[in-house]
């Protein structure tokens, strides 16, 4: 805090706001504005003279895909390099903090904006998000992670209270913002609109400083989402450092430190963390933009993000003999990107169309012919659909490019269903009709449901948004130019009705409550055994892989609950070269469940050439296995034996093991309000109980159903069973196990 | 008020908590003590010498029906007649006030305490439970309503928070209160153990005192569960009057007075509430028992009770000529209660063996052979199933009773499966390998699942707990001399997991999330459309029923948003005398489902000579078509078009109506914090918003997917967008609209 006494209370009190809508305020000779930037998958930097509203045009970006493609690629060292680039293009254009990456968990399949996030588990989320900080932070650029916190949906998003308990906020929706924040060190993290459990999440001091900063270490700033602060005055107090846009209300803030609602030093505090960000932002407006080399760096990209579904008789990579009927708007105005404040100008955009046209003229192909089929905005036109049949009828296969309308999922609202439109069903079915081979491909940014239509198809591929380079990246993967490599962040379930939040998505009144707890996505899927039409994990390539040799051994990185590397080996057993995405998950065998049948804990991707091996390995640590445990606030890592299983999606299971620990030997405080058989299995209170309840010989003549229901009865209520136990008594013994129970911890038996 | 002033203050203080477990405290002069006497469907006196625990045994009372059986009756008429028998019994037995009936919701068929509540649905708890405080308060005595509120679990019940939202408890877990309170008033409440969103309900003040007093006007005692109070003080505060069995610790309520920590007048208005009581309770214990009629009278409630689910090839009811197997333990010694509080020593048990010798000397069956087949301990013993298969091979029909055994269910603790016991589905599949014709009779508390074994028995008679006629009712109706006529008052899921409760019961950590909200029981499975075994409201009988003419129409009895009766034609169309159970539900046609698909809103039960037809009219009120606003805290109707369909059980339904209503007209004040969606379709805020936006006209360029994010945008929010709009601005126009809000209320165009 060298510099921030001489700084008078109102030079402060600015730093709290921006100057304009992209701009931190600048402090002379101590802060300088902070140039912030749109641009989880490209820039959207606006020109000088840009809209009030901030979501007007902006300056030609490489648009990579977004976060849906990003994350279907399972593959960490693409995505950072997807991350250098970014950065590289923020630092020539001057921006200094890219408000990326999005890191919300896709809670419902109908949130509007789950498009700019990677999955429906944390632990994906996390690797992908962290790959994306490090690469844009490692061009001298800062990152901001958003939305912080359970931001799950776009209906009433400025006021809505999601109630999530916290075992469920510490499974499901902190860890990918935890691990990101410990590892990577963003420059920022953007509070979001919402309120969690009642507060606004830009005012929440336990969200903002006792767990960001104090459990979790952050040091960089916090921003708030574009209009999400309610009270001034309340959010820096909770943490908040900048507001965004200026409300113009920075007296608020003086007012307040000048009637001692607000201490100074909180202000102080806010300058310094600028000067943190400051010192670590260098852009470098001088750099050339390298559009071409990050065109095909989008292309790589969405290659990977392309995920089989179906490829019944191998139709797919197309045959070179072939000629084609492609129907569909899509592949001649390609939707690659959602709307709202990510949308990206891009420097150039490939149409499928085009590609195709490239690979006749190559001889990958041997014909070409294009129909519509249907219009974008929904506008009937029969004669689009005769063509398309006409089309398809001369064609040896059909590729019908379907999807989602940009109209249909948007930031700033949700959808309500998960169908494709019934204009393009309609196509579909004609098509069928005519045409032997019928291959279906994908644009949408939330899941779109398949169980209704995809028997009318040979193949399916799904093409989520794919940035600018998305139609290339098609027909790559189509012509068997690249194998397909991505898999599902997110399952695609047979009816939106499966889903376990479809009752409690988006919620009314202002309030959403996650009835679902911890059971998100395939974690509820795969626990109550609900059919799926393609699980978490899953995509098909065009070769084969076996897996083989699990084993799980203790690792030398013990935190004292144990760590092991989960080690096995993964053969390409076809005869093309491909990528398999091998996957780790942990569980528990429950009677009754209280926890997922099995969670997501690590992932490799490997490229394999035909008959080729490799040994993988994978950390596990105690951490993966414990629960939350609400009552005390802490990870609670009980002693057993754990599931360990390993396979290509959570459906697909190959290898099956074990792992066994002690636990965490953690022995919870006994009290008064502790029932009877809490103290009777307790490890120091169990020996006392049992001798105080041997002197009453008559309990040995009460039937055992009576017994079974004292084993839930609080301790202290024996005051009123005329037994002679008083709450003295008790007060005593409660101290007494209490002081048995620290010598053990000092001894180091136990953990409390 | 007028002689409470002169007791003393201990004299007043006594009268909080009994004076011993089963007697409240007299107060000379003023208060005479009670007798309390557990006793739902049956009195549990306990001899003066009774055990401490409260839970021992008790002198021989008519054991009818449990709740679980008088429930599936669907017949409010003969759960009075049963109330007045229960009363009579405890007039002679000197008891004032019983305990019962309980009340909750069957949220979950694992709870050990389902056999004690009526159903999963509030309507017909409402009904049943009604029809049998009329019945017990009819003969003199006090009826205790219990366990309120929300106590829909055993595990962890001293201590566990059920987290409900107001919604949840206004339309489901309270309405049943409600309505008995409002229309019977019982002379006592019972509160719960449980803690209800945090705060144990013995010391609730908004539960027992602004809601049960406020709004219901309820004006008798609340006593606690037994030992659920924790904080004397807190509960006499919050409006438990009182606490059992006693605590020994009046001193603290005398001590709050003196520290001026509890107001005096607080405890004028427990003796205020106890001399009402007593006023309305007169017991005469020279009334003789009246043990033979009531005998008669459990038979006739054990008959009605008895829901039949299944009746191939009309194997049912059995002809005379069949010789007859009857297997399994419970037909010599029947189930026919459950454990705990409840428990009846019954004045005589009916077996069904005993009742189907009888049927046989009769002439009403060829003959009998008994086999225990297992026994009820669980212990594995093959010579009882070699008997059992013996005594099949050689019968026309093997009768075999199937169940749960006393351990399996209780007060105290829940079940963990609703499966029958593997032993006892061994046996019924080797009774099926060598029987033509197999009959399962079901004694189970809670729900037991039938969809793996069911496909071996040409019929399933599901008997509940019977009470101690119960084996006579089976015979009864197994023969023909009456036909069924039970109803299911809880689905029977397919299996558990399909449950909406599965996966948030019985939580954890002493906490557990009602995450499925209002969708309990047919309310989920029917919303969701998910396959049961059996639907709510279904049984069968011996003849068929058509439902013709609907007609819905207006009422005189308005209360300003529309009555209506609901009539309709029931005719018996088989050729036996039979009971239908006409059932009327209403729904609202929604995008995606907020309020459950249909609900129950009215039955009849009607009995019909064959060929015979009755007109039915059902009551629907606007009550019945409304929504809880936990908003704004009110039932809110809109106004709109509602189905009305009537049938046999919640998938049965065989006639569809609708009724139109204007709604309440209710109008909401508009805030800053209302979106300008909110705004625009305000009746009067939304011509004055459309001007204001007139006045930017820079909003027309902007893109549809901006303006459909900016209808979620708070209006305040337009303060930071550079448009000259300021929060003093808006401050002026909420108050203008509130204005004139207000005025439109007064001239009766809108309500608020």
């Amino acid at each position: 805090m060298s510099n921030a006494p001489h700084l008078d209370l109102a030079a402060k009190a600015s730093a709290t706001s921006g100057s304009d809508t992209w701009h931190s305020t600048g402090v002379e000779g101590v802060l300088r504005p902070l140039h912030l930037s749109d641009g989880p998958h490209g820039l959207r930097q606006q020109p000088e003279d840009g809209d009030h509203l901030g979501l007007g045009s902006s300056v030609p970006a490489t648009c990579f895909p977004p976060a849906v493609g990003l994350g279907s690629t399972w593959n960490p060292d693409l995505v950072r390099r997807v991350g250098r680039a970014l950065g590289a293009e923020a630092s020539s254009l001057g921006v200094d903090v890219v408000l990326g990456p999005g890191m919300n968990i896709k809670r419902s399949p109908l949130c509007g904006r789950n498009f700019e996030y990677v999955s429906e588990d944390p632990h994906v989320t996390a690797r992908i998000a962290a790959a994306l900080v490090k690469g844009i932070q490692s061009e001298g650029v800062g990152a901001c992670v958003k939305h912080f916190a359970a931001n799950n949906q776009e209906t009433d998003r400025h006021r809505v209270s999601a109630e999530v308990d916290e075992r469920t906020l510490r499974e499901i929706y902190l860890p990918a913002f935890e691990e990101v924040i410990r590892t990577t060190e963003p420059a920022m993290v953007m509070s979001s609109y919402n309120r969690l459990n009642g507060v606004y999440t830009s005012q929440d001091p336990w969200l903002l400083t006792d767990l960001l900063r104090g459990e979790w270490g952050f040091e960089g700033v916090v921003v708030s989402d574009w209009g999400a602060v309610v009270d001034r005055v309340a959010a820096v107090r909770a943490g908040l450092d900048l507001e965004m846009p200026p409300s113009r209300t920075d007296h608020l803030i003086v007012e307040a430190v000048e009637r001692g609602e607000l201490d100074e030093s909180v202000l102080d505090t806010v300058v310094e963390r600028f000067k943190r960000v400051q010192e670590r932002v260098t852009t470098d407006t001088s750099r050339p933009l390298e559009h071409g080399a990050n065109d095909a760096l989008a292309r790589e990209a969405a290659r990977e993000a392309l995920v089989l579904l179906k490829n019944d008789g191998g139709v797919l990579p197309l045959a070179a003999d072939r000629s084609l009927a492609v129907v569909g708007e899509f592949a001649r105005t390609p939707r690659y990107q959602g709307g709202g404040s990510s949308h990206v100008a891009p420097t150039r955009v490939h149409s499928a169309l085009e590609e195709f046209g490239a690979a006749v003229e190559a001889g990958s192909l041997k014909s070409v012919r294009f129909a519509a089929g249907f219009t974008l905005d929904g506008t009937d036109d029969p004669t689009l659909v005769e063509d398309a049949v006409a089309a398809a009828r001369e064609a040896d296969t059909t590729v019908l490019f379907l999807g989602l309308p940009d109209s249909a999922e948007s930031e700033g609202y949700d959808r309500t269903t998960i169908g494709l439109p019934a204009r393009q069903l309609g196509l579909l079915a004609k098509v069928r009709e005519v045409s032997d081979q019928v291959v279906v491909v994908l644009s949408n940014g939330g899941v779109v449901s398949v169980a209704e239509w995809q028997e009318q198809a040979d193949a399916v591929l799904e093409g989520w948004l794919l940035g600018q380079a998305g139609g290339a990246a098609v027909v790559d993967v189509l012509t068997g130019a690249v194998s397909p490599s991505g898999r599902l962040t997110e399952t695609i379930p047979v009816r939106l009705s499966d889903h376990a939040t479809y009752l409690n998505f988006p919620g009314e009144n202002s309030v959403v409550r996650h009835g679902e707890g911890v059971f998100v996505g395939y974690r509820h899927f795969d626990t109550l055994d609900v059919p799926v039409a393609y699980p978490f994990g899953y995509g098909l390539t065009y070769t084969s892989f076996a897996y083989s040799g699990l084993e799980v051994s203790p690792s030398g990185e013990s935190d004292g609950e144990g760590a092991w590397t989960v080690s096995f080996t993964v053969t390409n057993t076809g005869d093309r070269a491909g990528q398999e995405v091998a996957q780790l998950y942990t569980g528990v065998e429950q009677d009754h469940p209280t926890r997922p049948v099995r969670e997501l804990r690590g992932f490799a991707k490997v490229a394999l050439e035909p008959g080729e091996s490799v040994r993988v390995g994978l950390p596990l640590t105690g951490r993966d296995l414990s629960v939350w445990d609400s009552r005390d606030g802490r990870w609670s890592l009980a002693a057993g034996t754990y599931t360990v299983s390993v396979g290509a999606s959570s459906r697909d299971l190959r290898l099956l093991g074990e792992v066994t620990t002690a636990g965490d030997r953690y022995v919870r405080k006994l009290t008064k309000r502790c029932t009877i058989g809490e103290w009777r299995a307790h490890h120091i209170g169990g020996p006392v109980v049992a001798e105080l309840l041997a002197a009453f010989p008559d309990l040995d003549d009460v039937p055992g159903d009576l017994l079974e229901m004292a084993r839930s009865l609080p301790i202290v209520n024996l005051r009123s069973f005329g037994l002679g136990v008083t709450e003295e008594m008790l007060d005593l013994l409660v101290d007494d196990i209490e002081a048995r129970r620290q010598a053990a911890i000092e001894r180091g038996e136990i953990t409390g």
